[in-house]
């Protein structure tokens, strides 16, 4: 079965890795559509060796779609849902538009695929820190369920797209250049791009997206909220502080939870060899543990640091990392399309 | 009262920071005298506009001296401190070699300077991310006893020295060349230096020191048993995760505490506003919150993104920064010597 793909936002970092990740993995396309925003239109892209166009995208773009991906802001995809499932397409999506409403399955293909099967036209495809640390702890959470996690999130630039990317190099090149000529080890720079808030090299921000009344932000949120509907638990608890790094690719996080049960470390391990979408990277005496220059441009969620609780004996800490990218966004997508179509 | 101060380690990142803070706080000295490795013997270093060079050091150099920092590795510490003593010096000690010991106290100036009065010779400066940790939160724990901590830091470069610095700036200036030149945003390079156990530049490194039998590494037991001693709390119980990240100074912690009883945000920042030590940065809808970039190069530990716990009643989370080389070495042993000598 070859399928009719369309993807919206097709030029940006989520859509062009969609592209990757499809060519990769073989992905059978019969017609592809690419559309992206007015300033892209007509630009060349190639997939399979074939050249496709990028097109202006309106409200009659999805006669004919099998499949949608998402790649586009809330609003954009806010505003073509409709017209996509009416087309008779499946939409998944990347936004975060639609993954709590109760009609639209919110899925990490490793974990809850089942519910992909109830969608009524539209798939959700998670946050990208929420789909690396549950990928990372579902094999904790199927020995003994979790009841509550701490999470500190070490979030790359490329979450903020290409602009993010650029930013981070242009003011590490500017630093690097003023500490090495003046000794300098606390240099300040007037930001290009203004893709955050903050200079973002040499730095650490405890901000990504906006804050909410609890002091918590969005951002933070979703690892509570998106993981109750993921892990099908709506009584999980999660205290999240999410911070951007000066890193380009690749999350991690710093993950101290605590399970109904007492675990056995050695049982989590062997749990996680046998466990899809997951590498257990945790030999600390051979300096083995997950870092952003071992997960980045592969599709594996890295997990290591596994050790005891010092405050709770049903407690666990460990450490996750994985391409925000591709596992955190384009490859959970594409592998939905996989499992939902039988490919 | 101008005391006698000799320096032992002077030419490293701490000890050079200690001559600098002294200045700043017109410390109070008659004779300096500087001690370094033999490569740096003859070394000159000016303070407060007078030349000063640098000696070998032996059991003989601390005669006469009324006070002594110690800014080198545990076994210089441990090979001089009983000559110091001896000398009838107080040994002011930035090592960790002494600082569980039973009869050296182990003191933040502004939590338990009264313990630093019962020395017999050596008073031992803490860890540094446990320094900055433990000012931020000392203001909660007045209000009520903290009963455990999840911790997980994002620690800078120069907390290994000079050449940490030296490794960022060198990888980064090459990544980021790369990365432009080439549109690669994983690029992976040859170690320079060898300070770091992996490339630093683009990653986090989630190993601070050598690992232990538990599974946690030395530098994060600290901030339990460092912290313990330091908050006289023989109970208090801490999950810490230590990583390393691509910041030239400043650390930051990430903390989820837990206190005996339930604790009001607003009354945690009214304290904090008269905590000495601290600056309350918590206003996160004008994007005031600690970062490494407001608080390097200056003695304060800033606090912030105080939240109440979604999980636990009596949690509070936060974010604190400091200057890990002034507030987390130089200027926590600057300072106790003022109050000690009550300059």
């Amino acid at each position: 079965m070859k399928l009719n793909v369309g993807i919206i936002g097709a030029t940006g970092e989520v859509g062009r890795m969609m592209l990757k990740v499809m060519e990769e993995k073989n992905f059978p396309v019969n017609e592809l559509r690419l559309y992206a925003s007015p300033k892209s239109k007509g630009k060349k892209i190639i997939f399979k060796n074939k050249a496709y166009y990028v097109e202006n995208l309106n409200e009659a773009s999805f006669s004919g779609l099998d499949l949608v991906f998402g790649a586009v802001s809330n609003e954009l995809a806010l505003k073509y849902a409709k017209a996509i499932v009416n087309a008779g397409a499946i939409f998944i999506d990347n936004s975060s538009a639609f993954r709590m409403n109760d009609d639209v399955p919110l899925v990490v293909p490793e974990i809850n695929m089942k519910d992909a099967f109830k969608t009524s036209g539209i798939i959700a495809n998670p946050n990208c820190s929420t789909i690396i640390t549950l990928t990372g702890i579902n094999a904790i959470n199927k020995l003994s369920k979790i009841k509550s996690m701490v999470v500190t999130t070490f979030q790359a630039v490329s979450g903020a797209g290409q602009y993010g990317i650029m930013e981070l190099v242009d003011e590490n090149e500017r630093i690097t250049h003023i500490t090495k000529t003046t000794g300098n080890t606390n240099p300040k720079i007037d930001k290009k791009y203004d893709v955050f808030a903050h200079q973002i090299a040499s730095n650490v921000i405890p901000q990504i997206s906006s804050f909410l009344d609890n002091g918590y932000t969005k951002e933070e949120m979703k690892m509570q909220n998106e993981g109750r509907k993921i892990l099908h638990n709506d009584e999980l608890l999660v205290d999240c502080t999410c911070v951007r790094v000066p890193v380009i690719r690749s999350h991690s996080i710093s993950v101290d939870l605590i399970t109904e049960d007492e675990l056995d470390i050695e049982d989590i391990k062997d749990k996680l060899l046998v466990t899809d979408g997951v590498i257990l990277c945790d030999d600390p005496e051979e300096l083995e543990y997950p870092m952003p220059i071992l997960t980045s441009d592969q599709d594996f969620v890295y997990v290591g640091r596994i050790r005891k609780s010092l405050i709770n004996k049903n407690g666990i800490s460990l450490f996750v990392s994985g391409d925000q990218i591709r596992k955190g966004a384009a490859t959970n997508a594409i592998d939905i399309a996989i499992k939902y179509f039988k490919i």
